[in-house]
Parts: structure tokens; sequence; C-alpha cells
């Protein structure tokens, strides 16, 4: 999962033709899920703007645990949507005790209840060559705030944290 | 930051030569910090893909809790290496608790230590576009894995756990 592992984007959209996601294929994005409700909500902007970037039809939010919808219940609405197969993608930085054991045993329960349905869990994201990117960008932007030369981001809006403390 | 604050790259580089860090800049990529050895040294390999991708000069792994580095010993060691300025870049999906918090009072906690040197705390990574078409990368890559045509990548690797569960 290191940087040997990357795809150039160019690559990707190729295998997608060949092995991506096909119109019965359901999307589950999970995260741990939290107590606070506007952490939550951020899921669900995240899968808006994963449905919008990538055309996937049937792309559904879960959390692992402490909130609603769970993972059972997206597994659920994957297949009332048609899916004949789920692709489990965990919202998570890096395998842990949650990647190895919670999300598969919790995703097998749910699978249970659909004999015929198959799914697969997908790696975490950290170790990605991109994510260097969108953190180099998040300073960038904050660099370009304090200079006066960009909006706060959606993160920061309001809570004047974005500055230099001296 | 939603999809409306995305920057393509080559606004990136342009507004990097304008605002990016400086020589003199020092980057902590903190993340939460894990009792598993193996989640920490995981930061150590993204600081190193950090500094290969990006060029800049001192960047430095912390941990908010748990373990070894600490912010502390980060920024302690950014200024002997001669920032003058810290940018200290949370590896955490949404803003919480933790970044709302427990990070700025640690910074600022081990900024006191060093008057003249000024600080910033960036965003958090989560709602990016590219972080879609990281999740997406990860799916690809896994369905090409099932389909014979693509290794198992290295957070699978030796766990048999890359497949389809029928």
């Amino acid at each position: 999962m290191g940087s040997s592992s990357y795809v150039p984007s160019q690559l990707t959209v190729n295998n997608l033709e060949k092995h991506g996601v096909s119109d019965r294929d359901g999307v589950i994005i999970v995260d741990h899920g939290s107590r606070r409700q506007e952490s939550n909500l951020m899921l669900n902007e995240f899968v808006k703007m994963f449905r919008d970037r990538t055309g996937y039809p049937i792309v559904e939010p879960a959390h692992m645990e402490l909130a609603e919808p769970s993972i059972k219940d997206a597994f659920n609405l994957c297949v009332q949507q048609g899916a004949n197969r789920v692709i489990v993608s965990p919202f998570f930085l890096f395998p842990g005790r949650h990647w190895y054991q919670d999300i598969p045993s919790l995703t097998a329960e749910a699978a249970k209840e659909h004999p015929g349905i198959s799914y697969i869990i997908t790696a975490p994201l950290g170790l990605h060559e991109l994510m260097v990117d969108i953190m180099n960008d998040r300073i960038n932007h904050c660099l370009s705030h304090v200079a006066g030369n960009a909006n706060e981001c959606e993160a920061c809006t309001g809570t004047g944290k974005c500055r230099i403390y001296d």
C-alpha cells in the first residue's frame, strides 16, 4: 500500500473499464460513527461527493457503531436497489482492529440475510500518494488564507482558527 | 471544504510558489496515536512519502497521544532544524474534538517553550475530491486483484482478506 502501489489515474480509468463497479454493484462507505451528529453528517456529504464524481448507481453511507444507518441497514438498501454484489469501502486511514475484525464481522452478519449476494471489503485509504497531495493542498490553502488570498475552508469558516499563532 | 473548495493541481503548484512552505517552515504531521506500534509506524511511512513527494526540508511525525514522539518533541525537532514557523498538519479525516481542542492545546503548550516561533494548524483531510479518487482507486485495485489482474496491496498481503465472500 506504499508508494509502489500507486496507480496513475489513466491506468485507473482503463482498469475501471475492465474491473470496475457495475450497475449491479452496491458500494457502502462506512466510517467509525460518532456521537457528534455533525461528524456523521459529513459522511453523507462524502457519499454525495463520491456519487457525483464516480457516477456509481448505488452508494450508501453506514456507520460501524454509535450511529445509524448501520452496515446492516446499508446492505439491505443496496440489495433493495438491485445490487447482487456489495463493495464495503472503509473510510479509515489505517488498518486496525476495526478494519481487521469489526467491519468484516458486521458485514458477514448483514450478508447472512441475503443468500446469493456476495461482498468484498476494500483496503484502508491512508498510504496513498494522493493523500500527500490532499495534505499539501490543505497546507497551501491555509497559508493562502492567512496571506489574504483565499477564503477559509469549510472546516474553519466562522471558527477563527485558520490563522498564524505568534 | 466541500467540492467547491477543490483546487486543481496546476493551481496548487502556482499557489505553492506564492504561499507555500519555505525552507524555514517545519511541518509536523500528527495522527491520533495508537497502542499498536504497527499503526504508529505507518505514520512514519506517510511522513517519508510526504517528504519524498513534496521536497519540504523539515517534516516530522507526531502522535497526539498514546505514543511517542509527542507534538512537543516534534516541535522541538523542527526548531532545532532551523524552523521559524511550524505548520501542524493533522492526519485526521474529520474535524472533531481532537482537531478543535486537543491538537491546538498541545501545540500551544509546545510553542510556549519557543518564543518567536509562530505556528498554524491546518484543516482535516476528509472532504476533498481527491479522497474520492483514493477510495475509487482502492476499490478498483481490490476488484482487479480478485479478477486475477493485480497483486494484493500492502494492507492485505498475507491476510487472505482481499477476496469475494459468497
